[in-house]
């Protein structure tokens, strides 16, 4: 479908911090960028001053390689390879959106970490589901990757999930600079689930770290979170995975202890006491294991695997039970 | 050999920080401690005051518990369970100094998270080495555990390995209380030696922050680290093992994360620059993935396995390779 070397266009859909960091990386390629963004006022800024207003404000974007525009099928149509990175509550619309058949023959990119609400679907299943998009043309961007250590050219690792290693080649390819270097997994379901998984993970670290538990308690919790989510994946998606690799752990790792981590921080202001709609205003981003912890705990309820973590801080996010109440459960249950 | 609920006699062989929290920890249940410092001042000033004077020295003690002693042959005499917590630089010499016979019919439980230099053993092999104490005697204390949390009784959690399951019992149960669960694992070696390696990944941890690395990257070195740990023990003893559990990812994590963690602090020291030797000095305190790197590298001649993050760091602590020069060749070799 793709050559290698060629100068690929691509398509990048979101406007937020982590696409931002993707366009600063695949900007250090060859490639046209064609960057979507919402909001026309941002169209303008960004080609007016070669920076995104709103997010990573002091990334310089070269204007020769990236085109940002407010059209979302123009954007599509230009390009090949097509990266979606809204977030997951958004993401549905703006794949509804696409007219059917834009999206035949093209690399279909997926740096969403959520899952669409109410769905409770992966946005791999809903790109499957809507346009008929064949799985080995999808590929999943995870971390572990924070998008401020990116805008400040911090060394970092990516991974890129897909059943086609020839796909997943070309992407990772796109996505290697002096400062980034992607792997290649052929997992795309179980990095996908580990990605949104983690989030939740995050928070209850956060929640933790807020109701002033330690550093003791989190490595525990930490631990007891890679084999509930091994456990989930497993369920779901049986197969062989190196559960120590970057691709589950380290993802895992880098959400539940940065300051980086907008999960981590919701959890930590809900743990000091704020209500959850509270902190959601406070922080003026999404945390996306807000939907996603109500996602996994939807899907759960058929396969009805051990998932205490997981279940503490959605009962605590939708039930409304204190923080320090499913703590001191959380205590007993690990070790 | 010991019966359940009974009154436990216990020495506790060291003085420093971790010995400490062990002391506190096991006084809170209704044992007597016979507590074996070397300084008989030290001895002196516990027996006055109730608290170490060097270490954790908010920590009040029941001193109707704890009988502070300098007699090393003595503690261990009135005791049926000795817990060894020195430094792996001196505790070869302590175990030396013991009279044969001495340890019989005793459990014998080490706490000592390093090797013995020169040698290359854990002290698990040194006890049995000199004093013919068999392997089913023998329990190991692992984390994830801080002295520092446990001074401040935020809940912690400990692993006790050991091949007789009724004697890693005995110890777990003198060992939980409040605020400390503590598990159990059958697994001796695996876990002494991740308890060893964790502190080498540490320094390394330490020194790339120092050199300013962020947490992209270190979330893909513990990544990487863990795999290399899995690859080191199950070439020296194979055995089918949990590594996400808590002994083994949860010790690694809190060694690795955690500003309390002396290796990490002594890596972060030489990542910015200090030399090794006026790290040491400015930290007063000893970190034991200093002379555990070396006995691992020395193992890791024979057995040849991929280390490239322990043979990082031996090259600069040992080789005084430049730290930014080591890193930049890790970079490449993890993913």
């Amino acid at each position: 479908m793709q050559k290698k070397n060629e100068v690929h266009k691509i398509a990048v859909i979101g406007g937020g911090s982590w696409a931002t960091a993707l366009v600063k990386i695949l900007s250090e390629g060859n490639s046209k960028i064609n960057w979507w963004l919402k909001d026309k006022e941002d169209v303008t800024y960004i080609r007016d001053y070669g920076r995104n207003p709103n997010y990573l404000t002091d990334v310089t974007l070269n204007l020769k390689k990236v085109r940002p525009t407010q059209f979302l099928n123009k954007a599509i149509e230009e390009s090949t390879i097509i990266i979606f990175v809204v977030p997951a509550a958004f993401i549905g619309d703006v794949i509804e959106r696409i007219p059917k058949g834009l999206l035949d023959n093209k690399i279909i990119v997926s740096a969403v970490k959520g899952m669409i609400p109410q769905d409770n679907l992966l946005v791999t299943d809903l790109v499957q589901k809507i346009h008929k998009v064949p799985s080995k043309n999808i590929t999943v961007i995870a971390g572990p990757c924070h998008a401020e250590e990116v805008a400040l050219e911090k060394r970092s690792y990516l991974t890129i999930a897909g059943e086609s290693i020839q796909n997943a080649t070309i992407v990772s390819e796109l996505l290697t600079c002096r400062y980034v270097k992607a792997s290649i997994v052929e997992d795309l379901y179980g990095v996908e689930y580990s990605a949104v998984m983690k989030n939740v993970i995050a928070i209850a670290c956060g929640i933790a770290r807020g109701l002033n538990y330690g550093d003791n308690f989190q490595a525990v919790m930490v631990s007891n979170a890679m084999q509930e989510i091994r456990r989930f994946v497993d369920a779901m998606n049986h197969k062989d995975r190196d559960w120590n690799s970057s691709a589950y752990l380290g993802d895992l790792l880098v959400t539940s202890y940065s300051p980086y981590s907008r999960n981590r921080t919701l959890g930590n202001m809900i743990g000091r006491g704020y209500s959850v709609k509270s902190a959601q205003v406070e922080m003026n981003m999404i945390a996306e294991g807000y939907y996603a912890v109500k996602c996994i705990h939807e899907i759960n309820k058929q396969l009805k695997v051990s998932m205490p973590i997981t279940k503490a801080v959605y009962n605590i996010l939708y039930e409304k039970i204190s923080p320090s109440v499913e703590l001191r459960i959380l205590e007993d249950s690990m070790n």
